[in-house]
């Protein structure tokens, strides 16, 4: 990855896709970007934004001699495109991600042993509301958490080639499990999610002109694409069903003390949920 | 309210009531403003701040003399000193509010003809995470909404002069009755904060490091006062408990989809969700 002629494939080249070739390219200015994209117009929008340096419309011809390929496409089609890009990559290329759930996918690839040798799963806790690659930048990452979720089927030399190529990108890498990954993430990410889609959901459209600043930033990511979010729910099904039934059981707890007025418990609940928040502010001043 | 001589009264010189008088001063450079509080301190902050003229640990000393009292206190002690200060001020007093309940507050103070005649109940939709006089600004309610709920009991002076007054602030008046109100209100605000608080009450601390922004976003209001937010439960108790009820019903749906694999159910249970969210930029927009 020092050398002139790093070569970096990037499969799905939207925002994400689009920030790690810049961020990349920040540090290795002579890195060559080659784009993957069923879409002409995508490849061209993003050889437009200096983004890649070449547009391919089939995975495998932009795998020949690639040092990294980043598969950056919604989690349902992940898989398949990692397992065909280690067939047409070489022996020692790095195979990585930036999808948002782990297990499924880790599992799928691993029925391929040449992709499961190739193959560290990465999901860089950093996007944005907008999309496309007009919108990628090369800081998307900077002091981000990047986890990865190594396997014992890595080849040890991709294994450590995961973590350089991730920190050049200016995350942090932070290794775990897929499971652990998907549990956590069920209950930090997916499933908040769907409580911002279930408070735009209940929203009379006549009441948004009373909408304030807290209901605008508790349904921020409702604006998100349902196609991308469906995905992410069928493949964290299980983890995201728990966190669920923990939501629904909590509600139950909280109606009751309400409706018998129990302010005492209600006001002990809300105060242990501010601490969380506090401590989540801490955390990022630490980070 | 155009005169050299304008008194205002606050009662409770937080952001709200702090912001307020500096979003009156802005337009009416003459006016004498009076901060009530218990705490000495507090009105030591205020008056430096420059937000008030003269500090009163008795809202009855406050209150003879002036043109307009705002009670600008937690919600469950509202009413008390709506009715305090209408046995303390002149007969064409306006006396308003910032509080986020309406229907048990007007009820209240119903019970009592001089004051029902003086109040005219306002929520004024803007706030701030922050918290303290010291943080209020003159500019806080610039092309807010404010709703207004007045009553067939308010004398008609009093009523004009409500609207005249809130729209002086740089607020948009928007006018209800304070059922609708509430009904709205615990829709569009008490429900989605308690759903706030729900997200953060059920995150393991241990994984705040992966929390992105997402998480932020919906959990920022969670942050707030546990004891203001027990007594806007309480005080608008029935339409927060049915709005709880709606939330619960659609969590069991939304359930139901993910573990019978339903994507289609799901992805357009997300799109409706999107939809309502776009629709509040649009509202956003055009306000």
């Amino acid at each position: 990855m020092t050398d002139d002629d790093f070569r970096l494939t990037i499969v799905g080249v939207g925002l994400l896709g689009g920030s790690v070739a810049k961020a990349i390219r920040r540090g290795h200015p002579h890195v060559h970007v080659r784009g993957v994209s069923r879409r002409p117009s995508t490849l061209e929008r993003a050889l437009d934004a200096g983004v890649i340096d070449q547009g391919f419309e089939h995975l495998a011809d932009a795998c020949v001699d690639s040092d990294v390929v980043v598969i950056a496409t919604p989690v349902d089609r992940l898989a398949g495109y990692v397992i065909q890009a280690a067939n047409h990559s070489p022996a020692e290329c790095l195979i990585t991600d930036v999808g948002s759930t782990k297990a499924g996918i880790v599992d799928d690839v691993g029925d391929d042993a040449n992709a499961a040798a190739k193959f560290v799963a990465a999901h860089p806790i950093a996007g944005s509301e907008k999309t496309g690659v007009e919108n990628a930048t090369d800081d998307l990452f900077d002091g981000k958490v990047i986890i990865l979720t190594p396997t014992a089927a890595n080849r040890p030399a991709v294994r450590e080639k995961a973590d350089q190529f991730w920190r050049a990108t200016g995350g942090r890498c932070l290794e775990m499990t897929p499971e652990e990954h998907d549990d956590r993430l069920a209950a930090i990410s997916h499933v908040p999610h769907l409580m911002s889609s279930l408070v735009a959901k209940l929203t009379d459209p006549e009441s948004l002109p009373l909408a304030g600043s807290g209901w605008r930033d508790i349904t921020r990511v409702a604006a998100g694409d349902p196609e991308m979010w469906t995905a992410i729910c069928q493949q964290n099904r299980s983890a995201v069903l728990d966190q669920l039934r923990r939501c629904a059981d909590e509600l139950k707890v909280l109606h009751q003390w309400i409706e018998t007025r129990d302010d005492a418990e209600l006001c002990r609940w809300l105060a242990d949920a501010q601490a969380v928040r506090w401590r989540s502010d801490e955390s990022d001043a630490g980070g």
